[in-house]
């Protein structure tokens, strides 16, 4: 096998691609100047060694702990859990939120093997415990594992006196229709309506 | 910006691939083993070094000519002429031809400033005057380029004696919807229907 097949099956394994477009990225590499398959290839070569974990909210970073947690001009009383680190992206971009982050690392998934013991969620406890903390946002994914971990956190949480703890809300998404809302949406967003 | 930063928007630049899809992908590189990260790095490090244009029909190759042009199983009197190396590919996988090939290297544009000069058209007539050819079979693209580029290539080859220029045909794709195809191609597929 050559390196180009190599290199096609190599992208093809990379989420939402096929070997068609696995293909049409190789030969654009190939087509291209050469420095800019040498850049993605400096940056793939050191990016384990370049990010790691923080180790007290456990989201990628370059510098441990991250920026986040390290920023005293961030809300401090709050923390909001999310499955993956790049739900903390997506929550930073949303500039709706300041306060602090914890990645649990996945989500309680019993099929696949995944207990609440492979999650961080006693270290969660622990930072819930630490004095100034507030309130704990659950955001977790809407979806069967994403709210059974939510509840399960919630659960190991009330041993925790003084913090609230509480969940994303659930609706119609911002420029959506309710014409094709599926009805579960449309159900959770009847009954969470707010007044006007 | 970081290396995460740089990353997501090395890959975004590839094509096919927007912001979103670039994220997902860097953040799964990220989250899976090192090793696969290592062995992409290293064949896109390697890619340019490692593959060359053939010197005869200017397709990709890793050693040079290539096995195609090298290769005396195959049909030796005819050259099909397509635009870029992944076309060569293409017909490869259809397994229906099995002569040898000439690479143009894009198309004439006269827009984007590419030129017959451009191409690599004059090393085809040269490759066409060889004694053994017989036929040319032009597959460019059904574009307005390609077919532009196919008429100009048909002209020069005129003056090459005893070699039959010929395009492929046009017509529905197979398991194609008669519904749903363009009037073009389908005033084409009438035009060029073959008899039962």
């Amino acid at each position: 096998m050559n390196t180009l097949d190599l290199l096609v099956r190599s992208i093809a394994r990379l989420p939402g691609l096929g070997k068609k477009s696995a293909t049409r990225i190789a030969y654009h590499i190939l087509t291209n100047d050469r420095s800019e398959a040498q850049r993605l290839a400096e940056l793939l070569h050191t990016l384990h060694d370049t990010i790691r974990r923080c180790s007290i909210c456990g989201s990628f970073t370059e510098s441990d702990p991250c920026d986040v947690c390290t920023d005293q001009g961030r809300d401090r009383s709050t923390i909001c859990v999310v499955e993956q680190p790049q739900d903390v992206a997506a929550l930073e971009a949303s500039s709706e939120y300041h306060g602090l982050y914890h990645v649990l690392g996945g989500v309680i998934a019993p099929i696949e093997g995944v207990g609440p013991g492979d999650l961080t969620i006693g270290r969660l406890v622990r930072r819930a415990g630490e004095s100034g903390i507030q309130e704990v946002i659950i955001a977790t994914n809407p979806t069967v594992e994403g709210d059974t971990t939510a509840l399960y956190v919630a659960r190991q949480l009330e041993t925790v006196a003084g913090v609230t703890v509480t969940r994303l809300a659930l609706g119609l998404p911002v420029g959506g229709d309710l014409e094709y809302a599926d009805r579960l949406t449309l159900a959770r967003s009847l009954r969470g309506r707010t007044s006007l």
